[in-house]
């Protein structure tokens, strides 16, 4: 099993990752053949090219995350609660998210599935 | 597809429902055949009969929940992330938990999966 430290660090580095807009960072955390489903029901983005280009993409919206409450940490997953902050259009924005990341035993993220929908969205009109 | 209304009611009532120690309002929120894995790796509790049992014996902890956030939904799914208050052998003591639930297009829940583990036990020595 990954150790929880292992895991709850790996959950902090994306989320600096992506504050900082470092693609690569955030898709060195997967493993190679991992997949992201983001939110959860639309085609998930499978395999290390597709998900550096999809965290390359996401970042350009100059999104920022914030976590929100502590990670929670099962035998080989991590949840997390947080919110996307966003400036666009002249103003804030926010999307509030539930991610569910899924470890392998060398720590590296095998599956992600990001939960929200329209109701999360506040700000957009 | 569910209408996100209500799943975001029946969260409530689970809520509601638990604290009021009302196991029956509980399992009335989920399909006959639904499934419950709590924590995540552990042996599903199938159908209403184990269910209503899994919930009478979780309720006499004397557990309360909290709610932490807004609950997340997608199309079919409630993300949401809450803590678990319980007085235990003279001490304040929480679990912090993320739950997974998702719905049928009536509207009652098909299968809920909790993340937590030990890291997210507090007070208990």
């Amino acid at each position: 099993m990954p150790d929880p430290k292992v895991m709850e660090a790996a959950v902090h580095a994306y989320v600096d990752a992506f504050d900082r807009k470092d693609p690569a960072a955030v898709a060195a955390l997967f493993a190679p053949d991992a997949t992201v489903e983001d939110p959860i029901g639309s085609p998930p983005h499978v395999g290390h090219d597709a998900i550096l280009a999809f965290y390359t993409a996401s970042m350009q919206t100059g999104a920022k995350l914030q976590l929100d409450g502590p990670v929670r940490l099962t035998a080989d997953y991590a949840a997390f609660a947080f919110s996307v902050h966003l400036h666009w259009e002249g103003s804030d924005k926010r999307v509030d998210v539930i991610d569910i990341f899924k470890f392998n035993d060398a720590g590296q993220v095998t599956e992600m599935k990001a939960y929200f929908g329209p109701t999360n969205f506040h700000g957009f009109s």
